[in-house]
């Protein structure tokens, strides 16, 4: 079903796809962890030896391009990193075209991030081995989606799910993403964010035809204790035509431990890097999981490799 | 022959030495594509297990520094990369020679790119293990000839070859070192290039020493009916006195379908990266051979490693 | 004793464990070469396979990071670089305890380099794996001050070392380290350096507090007799506030083999990367051993790693 495939983004996916990954993310876990002594113990795993992935990362990534990289490993695979563009024949003035025609040459799989929308896209028809989008620009990041998903899985939350998108709706990709995915499995989606920030109205309206069932506000305090998950995003100063406006208005999607006591059972995911929004004093709560969540963008990882390279 | 020598430049080869090498890479070629199901399944190796080989880059290089480093991991060898000089201790100052000194006491073999001519053959001087020359400014980068070599006698040419050289002449190290490795097999050289940048006299009566036959155009379709392969560098603006002289003159070195037609059965090679030089058509052609000829560098810098590692 | 430790400052040793480190690196010395033939030959070994380390660091360092990078792949681990800050989320303004938060997610112990003192202190706080602090700032770096104290065992001087500490003792963390694991070994220690770059008082009161004799003089000639070992680090210009006191004084601590005639037995040691301050016609002298010195590091390291992995 996937071998050989690219994953360019989410919404190539049937459900059914989407669960397959989930659940071999699953299997896979075990092997995320490393194999010294204590709780978290893994187990060793050689599933992907003799498979090569090539990073090819034209823009800043620590945890995208590292999970790529320790799910390889974890695995028993090898990785060819070309993480510095400046480093690189792009400096040279290459065009992104040959670089693809070259490296899918020399490796597996290659993961791509980009800062330019549909770059992925445009690789995989040049491509001879799978792509998989890490990001390009204002475009699609599916596996981030896939370890949301997986998150809210392992939470026993994604056929009761009830959540909050929460912070800049209308630039952030990974909530575009994220929301038309949950489309699938019937989620009540409150999608907060200040006016100007608000969640394009092309993405409702398909949304919608897809039977969500949609909620909307400027107010977090209104609808926290509707919710079961909390997905925060950052709300970043350039959006706001009026500096005055942004300080208005961010210090009220700012989530703290005083906030929580409005719904003491609920989820708090954010995808990482955070800047203010969530207080470091919400990181010791039992409500904090976007720790966790990075975690599991390593056997997510390792589900969509070890699919598309056939293992 | 070659266990702990150094790969300084091609003119320290006998032809018998360069055969071996492309022997070697022919009998290596299996274990360069992945074990993935598919056309281009390939075979595992532990051919260089438990040796480590030290990619020392002092300037930008894709194809380059991937290449030696898939050649190694593809036949269970390891690498450390000190690929970005400003993240290293070059930023702090130290000397070219200390650098060697300490990273030969750490691997087992080194491949060294510098922006100045020569700088591989003082390397060697001080280094413990195998200096393999990956480029040194103007000067040699041997394990593209030998790449570009490979590539000819996969198209059985290597003994029957007529080849012209296309663009900069002049500067470009690419052509000089293949021109006098060609001078082994007989070749038939035809150079063509605007008049400011033709090949220069000395090389000329070098190569005519050793017997080479060779002719000079500045119009490719003179002689493009008379070649079994072309070719193609980059002509780059910088290098003329009048820019109204480039622009005159670049369009004809251009490699199109058109130009094709006039000899059908003509193979297309380039070191990459290309600029405009080959139309982006001719991608699509039987001709066109310069993707191939980037992949052999994975089984030719395969047979220089393990010859120099005594595997 | 060390699984799950933090290595964060050898102040935090006890003269035991300093000595168990050295003894496991002595075992693992063997594994530090390349299998390749040749009397540099070493053995092949799968301690560490399974274990994931990454290098995090803020700060360029090759000799630091191969060394580490080295240590792990020689003894069958794996290893994931985030070598340039700015290529990295840092870029976006994440702070360090989130990205060590993550990235001990990721792996199964982390070197961290960072600018700011204390930095791998506060990171052990946070993280749920081994931080071996590979240096930080103006603070420690300790498996630098093993390497040393592991090259001075390795010249059976560990017990009846008279040291000389030559160059800048006011500002060089190398050299205050070293200094205080000495005080466990019974060293004669000797400072010499200009006036400016004195050795701290409060340094000199604890070390004489813990039984060390201790000499201070600016000129070298005065005990190059008295001593078997130099230890040599670098003079920095900015550190004096009127640039010609700096070239009254570098001269005179430069060491030349004019200065070995004094004593021909000494052993000269330096952490590198080095300047001026030693002759390069000294790296050919019985006394140069600041490039093995180097090499140790992988041994050192090695120890250090599989100690804390509880291998």
């Amino acid at each position: 079903m996937f071998t050989k495939r690219h994953i360019i983004s989410t919404r190539d996916f049937t459900k059914e796809e989407i669960d397959l990954i989930l659940t071999r993310a699953e299997e896979l876990e075990i092997f995320a962890r490393g194999l010294e002594p204590g709780a978290k113990a893994g187990k060793k795993s050689d599933l992907l030896e003799g498979t090569l992935l090539a990073n090819l990362f034209y823009e800043p990534s620590t945890r995208t391009r590292l999970s790529f990289e320790v799910a390889m490993k974890r695995l028993g695979g090898e990785v060819i990193n070309v993480s510095s563009p400046e480093a690189s024949s792009a400096a040279k003035g290459e065009n992104l075209m040959d670089t693809i025609t070259v490296v899918s040459e020399y490796c597996d799989i290659i993961a791509l991030r980009h800062p330019k929308e549909g770059a992925s896209r445009m690789a995989a028809s040049f491509s001879t081995v799978p792509i998989i989008n890490a990001g390009d620009g204002a475009g699609q990041h599916p596996t981030q989606t896939l370890l949301d998903l997986y998150t809210i899985k392992k939470e026993h939350l994604l056929d009761s799910l009830s959540i909050a998108l929460v912070g800049d709706l209308k630039y952030g990709r990974t909530v575009h993403s994220l929301a038309y995915a949950l489309s699938f499995y019937r989620a009540k989606l409150f999608f907060v964010s200040p006016e100007v920030l608000k969640m394009p109205e092309e993405i409702k309206m398909d949304l919608r035809a897809a039977g969500a069932e949609i909620s909307e506000t400027t107010d977090i305090t209104e609808i926290i204790e509707d919710v079961n998950v909390l997905y925060v995003t950052r709300i970043q100063k350039e959006r706001f035509p009026d500096p005055t406006e942004y300080n208005k208005v961010v210090g009220t999607y700012r989530i703290t431990t005083d906030l929580l006591k409005k719904n003491e059972e609920v989820i708090i995911m954010h995808p990482l890097p955070r800047m203010d929004e969530i207080d470091p004093d919400v990181d010791r709560t039992k409500n904090a999981r976007y720790f966790r969540q990075a975690f599991y963008g390593i056997p997510v990882r390792m589900a969509v490799l070890s699919l598309l390279l056939g293992r």
